[in-house]
């Protein structure tokens, strides 16, 4: 490349005559270092700023914003992280030194667009590994597939299939990277997962051994996916919600063919601006009509997307909040409560009378993942959430049938800081189950090195007293899952040589310790997923 | 410029190392000339070709595809024009040869996307200039307001308002660049306009002089504007279809003030492919449901959108045909019939059952307008297009509650070369009236002198014996309209200086010239804009 040094030299003239409005340039970046940006971007940061830095659950990261704070001051934000939530990527080892300077100077770069994705494109990576009359009709074995768990091995970019019974793992099944959740159709034979980078992949349950029977790459990222599950409508199409392109793409159920893709790409909500990237978020799939709910998450709307009629396709955007991203049901699967994280809010759908019910503030930065129900003594029943911006539950009433006053109001917090001298927030999951009266919440993006290994957990009839349980000595503790029956709590350690441990929910005791997986996070048990219960 | 000589010659050499996909550069082009390329292209050729140029009713013009043909092939199609109704600039004077070399190099060059225009944009361009309490309650004279008559001067950027009974000009006023259609509020005595540009203006025809009492400009380049017709919603909104940015502009009817924008950046119906700029053509207010019917052109999509709750608005899309543009109702107002005019097709949707219910071929490039009703002594009701490519018109049956077996289907056509000795296309508009016997058709982009100042007319009764009448020696002769009684046919002759011709329907004889008019297009009687009667 040397022999184009003066040509260079001419053209950083060249911008810095032409560009009135650009008084700082870029700071330069070899071609090899661009690439190595926009990989860890993707990996690291994309999530929270978006692709084309325009924001969401962190802040926006565009050259007149990153030029004016320049490479040193950059460094020490992706360095220390902030209060805010921000990752402290150096202190906790994610990032070294060479690689913080890089992404400082990366981020004063241009955004670009990645590529466009069609539906023939998705096609071209279409494989359906076990056609659909080589499946089996019913069980092909005795096992109770119903309490089956499927763990995320994110950087192995694999799933592995447990049974929930014996503990023995039945299968590793290749899927997309970081898979960042799993769902379950309607039936409950199929597991699908999505992976960061859109790779969808469809598993069975009912094969002789739990296999990968379909996969397709619908995007170059995505977070959610989910299938239809209205009566009439059971098994029959799967939908991925995608963060690049911004886009949902409708697979049929049984084979992830691409059946359809529907942008986007809108204005905002409240002021009303064009939005070039508003990404799909949380996909929860109705029990009262045969629709989608989808958080259309920089626009802060929640789409209705009814899916029994995909040639004359009815969208309901229903007004929300900006950077809706995380969410799930009522104890009675009528309201669906989504985490507005970037706006400190939550907002409540009535997927019955398709509107919007209720919008109300929580701490910084809730983070309910699908969120838990349990009845509260005092206020009948209750949803909470934790929060990634400050180390609290808060929680709320979910019952306007019953608990009219309470509906839709914070009734109280638990500020774990004061129960358990937990400082920081970094909190991602909480979870009950309906048979259990306690409440799980981990910190695994806290700062503090026996706080990130350890699980809080409370008595629903005592729910301000917070016990701390370490459960690690390494890695992160993450996200929290029932067994079937309700009296078992799987937990991940996310490490390279990571774990699951499972707890006795009435002793809370370590049952049982999984070991050897490579970084596992989510766990999804089918019977609990199929049914939402959380 | 001379100083950065070198530079530029360096660029060009860097631009043909690096980028190998692209073999061919593009025409150099000073400033100035981009400066006019831009103007004229967006006069006169982005309304076929797209501002981005992906193409629609003509074909895509980007760079890897006009690189390949060179500047002396694209300046001979700008020049002559084509069989398939490219307009020939040159024979028909509208471009010289210096502006055809001009624009042969433009389309060479890159499309740029025009900037975005949020909800805050269009509110610095809001003006209302009488007051809603200013405005009478009732008319304020004592003239026949329903047979007014608003007459778009194209050029002017005005609308001139005349007085059907009296043919007095009782206003002009300014309005938008190339005004593309009026319509009427569900009242009445409001009148909308829209024009090429972007702006919108609203006309109350109740005050003592016809005047304008609030103007937006919505959009840089708009085709179509209406309001809200269903019961219990009568002039309370408006709705702006924009070409760019491909959006719709929902309005508040009385005052024009800007309430939400929707885009319509959406996937192709067929491919499934992202596409930048799906523009919105025709507009029609359904008079089944408090919904729009909305052409999304480059999609496919004909669009429901439910404006009874804006803050949870339905939109139902419905997979019509690419390149849908202009269209109308049935006599029953209850089918919408959509020419997709680059792929021969219309498209017929069922505004009671919200679906489609037809889709049949034409002849090239059908161009209906509203299109044309009448009962043919044969077939019953029938409904007809004329075409851009070729002198034809045709018609089929649209009353299948009566004739449901010549429903959607042509049943003939009439043949404007063999019955009129007429060569080559460039028809645009036909109309009748449910009192008359005639159906009116013109020829205003023909290549014929003596045809684009003539109107073809024939009687229903004998449909297939056309007379020919020549009604100006210069200009084009374009676009009719009924008065109120449906006696009086107006039709324009586009010119400088320009008329409006007045034809006594039953003699086919001139009754009057209105002369001295700059450049008279569209004409929309208050009444039959009003009932949509056509």
């Amino acid at each position: 490349m040397k022999r184009f040094g003066y040509l260079i030299t001419f053209l950083s003239a060249f911008a810095l005559i032409f560009s009135a409005s650009q008084a700082t340039a870029a700071p330069k970046m070899t071609e090899k270092e661009m690439k190595e940006g926009a990989k860890i971007y993707f990996e690291e940061c994309a999530g929270c700023h978006g692709v084309l830095r325009k924001g969401a659950t962190g802040p926006a990261l565009e050259p007149k914003k990153t030029l004016e704070m320049g490479t040193d001051v950059l460094a020490v934000f992706i360095q220390s992280g902030t209060a805010g939530g921000m990752v402290p990527f150096g202190d906790l080892g994610i990032l070294n030194e060479q690689q913080i300077n890089l992404m400082a100077r990366y981020i004063q770069q241009e955004p670009t667009a990645p590529p466009e994705i069609s539906l023939a494109d998705m096609k071209a990576t279409w494989k359906v590994t076990v056609p659909v009359d080589k499946r089996p009709t019913k069980p092909a074995h005795n096992k109770n597939w119903q309490n089956f768990f499927g763990v995320v091995l994110r950087d192995a970019g694999q799933v592995a299939i447990f049974d929930g019974d014996t503990k023995e793992k039945l299968a590793t099944l290749n899927t997309g990277f970081a898979v960042h959740i799993l769902r379950v159709s309607a039936s409950g034979r199929y597991l699908y997962s999505i992976g960061r980078d859109g790779k969808a992949t469809m598993m069975d349950m009912w094969m002789k051994t739990p296999a990968l029977v379909a996969e397709i790459k619908t995007c170059s990222e995505a977070r959610s996916i989910d299938t239809s599950k209205y009566k009439g409508f059971e098994d029959k199409y799967a939908v991925v919600g995608c963060y690049w392109p911004p886009h949902l793409a409708i697979l049929d159920g049984a084979t992830l063919e691409p059946l359809k893709v529907v942008s986007t790409r809108s204005y905002t909500f409240d002021t009303n601006e064009y939005h070039p990237e508003p990404r799909v978020a949380a996909i929860v799939s109705s029990h009262y009509s045969p629709e989608w709910v989808i958080n259309v998450k920089e626009a802060g709307y929640i789409w209705l997307v009814d899916y029994s009629d995909l040639a004359n396709l009815n969208v309901k955007m229903i007004e929300a909040e900006r950077f809706l991203h995380d969410g799930g049901w009522d104890a009675t699967h009528r309201y669906f409560m989504s985490a507005a994280n970037a706006r400190d809010t939550m907002v409540v759908i009535d997927t019955k009378t398709r509107t919007k019910v209720a919008k109300f503030k929580t701490g910084a930065k809730p983070h309910p993942g699908r969120g838990a129900n349990w009845t509260d003594p005092k206020y009948g029943p209750v949803t909470g959430t934790v929060h990634i911006g400050e180390a609290v539950m808060t929680v709320w009433g979910s019952d306007p049938a019953k608990h009219k006053d309470n509906a839709w109001k914070v009734l109280y917090k638990v500020d774990f800081e004061k129960a358990a001298g937990v400082e920081g927030g970094g909190q991602l999951f909480l979870k009950t189950h309906p048979k259990s009266k306690n409440v799980w919440v981990d910190f695994p993006l806290n700062t503090g090195e026996d706080t990130r290994v350890s699980l809080g957990v409370m008595d629903i009839n005592d729910i301000q007293k917070v016990e701390m349980i370490k459960l690690a000595d390494r890695g992160r503790v993450v996200h929290m899952e029932y067994n079937k029956d309700g009296d078992e709590l799987w937990v991940s350690v996310w490490d390279q040589k990571g774990e699951i441990v499972i707890l006795d929910d009435k002793t809370r005791k370590v049952k049982k310790r999984i070991t050897d997986l490579r970084t596992p996070t989510g766990k999804f048990n089918i019977y609990n997923t199929m049914h939402d219960i959380y």
